[in-house]
């Protein structure tokens, strides 16, 4: 009998996070699941890596199911590298991430630690997915989700995906009829207009809360944004390659050498 | 009089880092500086931001010049967004990170703190660059490097920087003589092959440093790992649209609405 997919899963929002318990479910009917999840949240973790601390990596038993599970001390990408180097005896088919709770497509993507992960994972050659919803809710409804999810896994399982890139999913917050289908996407060009909460400490002291409203730039109707304000999935090919090899050929010609 | 160009200096090695006092030098020859800068190392933090935490960003005074700082308590990213937001009173002209102690090369600029500050003044509209000299330490002699920073800087300002693009500079750790001159590159393929020290706590309890190789997949002669084994300084135009643009065609054939 053909080996099973060994699937690593993953996430941001830690592993008692109801979304990560989701996607369990649903790689548990696809493969061998090896979880390894931070043990508290991490959202805006960006690309994070601990390096001047300790990490632990801790056999832990969350829920029912065929899973093995780890709790880990550091970043979804610690989790991915820790995963990979000290955990699993044969290298993944596959690594998902996720569900995040709350939207990661736009510039979102660059502040994700739910991509980072995915990103990691691509990193060392590990075709990678990184899921949302687009619910901030602890006690968000990831059950419209499930079956995307599957499908979506199943046709990377089947495909694969080229080296460098993963896939970016981000799913809207509605019932499973109302989603209109599956849209392959570009990142909106758009930005975080912060307004900081300026308070002070009992002392007098001044400090900030980070807030923010986030602003969709791009008018463009192939964008991520668009996709999911009319209802669609959206899934945009990441890639960690981050030259603009456009322009490399005017930059060659400021003549920085003379 | 014109006015002079405000530069918003930042780095990801904390403000007292003898690299960042480096680059400050050189930018106060360019224009009005401000600096805004962790008040702590936060190497390896990536594209992380404060969501659950307080931020405080304080005016200090750290060696002479006209330099205004101010040493904050978030990320090299809530650095850039205090600054922006909060500190500054026109729109800097410019954004410059660093001088960073250590490589930002190849897969290197995913981590880097260094980096997320230039992409993050990058995200609003501001050009930027993050220089970074490839010596991790304290005592690393950064003044080979000053003249190439400065004349880089003053063609950034002279060309400006499209939108969407930002500058990764990486600068070899020799004497300015044996400098061989500039090349525009590309990102290197590369990872790191982690090496986790495993140890026990007095308590028997595992835990994990992480340590690493780096391993350069990449035998072009057109990647900043070339580069800067040739002793050539690197720079990258890099992008924060991490649209894979060029597999939306092969996703869109998998037909995942069937």
């Amino acid at each position: 009998m053909a080996e099973k997919p060994l699937i690593l899963v993953t996430n941001d929002d830690g592993i008692n996070a109801p979304g990560i318990r989701a996607l369990i479910e649903v790689m548990n009917e696809l493969g061998d699941v090896v979880v390894v999840a931070p043990d508290s949240p991490q959202s805006g973790m960006g690309h994070a890596i601990t390096l001047y601390s300790t990490l632990f990596a801790d056999p832990i038993k969350i829920d029912e199911g065929p899973q093995t599970e780890y709790s880990c001390s550091g970043t979804p990408a610690d989790c991915v590298k820790i995963a990979i180097r000290e955990i699993v005896n044969r290298k993944p088919t596959l690594c998902v991430s996720g569900i995040n709770h709350g939207s990661n497509a736009a510039i979102n993507v660059i502040y994700s630690g739910t991509m980072s992960a995915a990103i990691e994972a691509g990193i060392e050659g590990i075709p990678a997915i990184g899921f949302s919803l687009l619910d901030y809710g602890h006690d968000a409804n990831f059950e419209p989700s499930k079956p995307f999810i599957k499908s979506i896994t199943e046709q990377v399982l089947k495909h694969g995906l080229p080296e460098g890139i993963v896939l970016n999913v981000n799913i809207p917050n509605v019932t499973k009829d109302a989603i209109n289908g599956i849209k392959i996407s570009r990142q909106a060009r758009s930005n975080w207009v912060e307004e900081f909460d300026k308070r002070q400490t009992p002392q007098g002291k001044d400090y900030y809360w980070l807030t923010g409203k986030f602003v969709n730039l791009d008018d463009g109707k192939d964008t991520d944004s668009w996709a999911l304000e009319n209802n669609y999935i959206s899934i945009v090919p990441t890639q960690f390659d981050l030259t603009a090899h456009d322009f490399i050929k005017n930059l060659e010609n400021w003549n920085l050498n003379d």
